[in-house]
């Protein structure tokens, strides 16, 4: 199953180690907060709990909001894009 | 169908005129730039062209980005949240 994780996270060295968590995951870009990645229940599993360990990193006060959503490979090919594409996601083969 | 829709856009002006539309086109704030809306199929469009106007107005070498990826409800109930849920969602029955 393809899962969309997006973030909302204020602290910049915070954002940067959840980004390059993601990617570590193999997770690809789609938008600067949003990754999509092709992921099975135990990997989407170890994503969630390394992302909770990162949470539990934020200092008071600093917004921290993770949302990870299913979604089928039919309806990620629906999607639509506004603007430009990030060169990333420009490789992903969706 | 429900639609989640993204954005990355860097004018502050720019992206306070899109949440304000899509507040306005019935769209829900589910994190800080995104939001999530039942929208037909002519709906959608009416959210997509409306997104289009706004992405003419910004100015070169600013950053704009609208993603919009379809959901479905059983979906989106399988979310994860790691993290504050914002006010807003709160509400929402889904």
């Amino acid at each position: 199953m393809l899962y969309l994780v997006f973030y909302d996270i204020t602290s910049d060295g915070l954002r940067e180690k959840v980004a390059d968590f993601l990617k570590r995951k193999g997770l690809s870009r789609v938008q600067f907060s949003v990754f999509l990645g092709n992921l099975n229940s135990s990997r989407v599993r170890d994503v969630e709990s390394g992302l909770r360990m990162y949470y539990r990193e934020r200092k008071e006060g600093e917004r921290f909001n993770v949302l990870i959503v299913p979604v089928t490979e039919v309806q990620f090919k629906q999607r639509v894009v506004i603007g430009e594409v990030r060169e990333e996601s420009a490789n992903v083969l969706w």
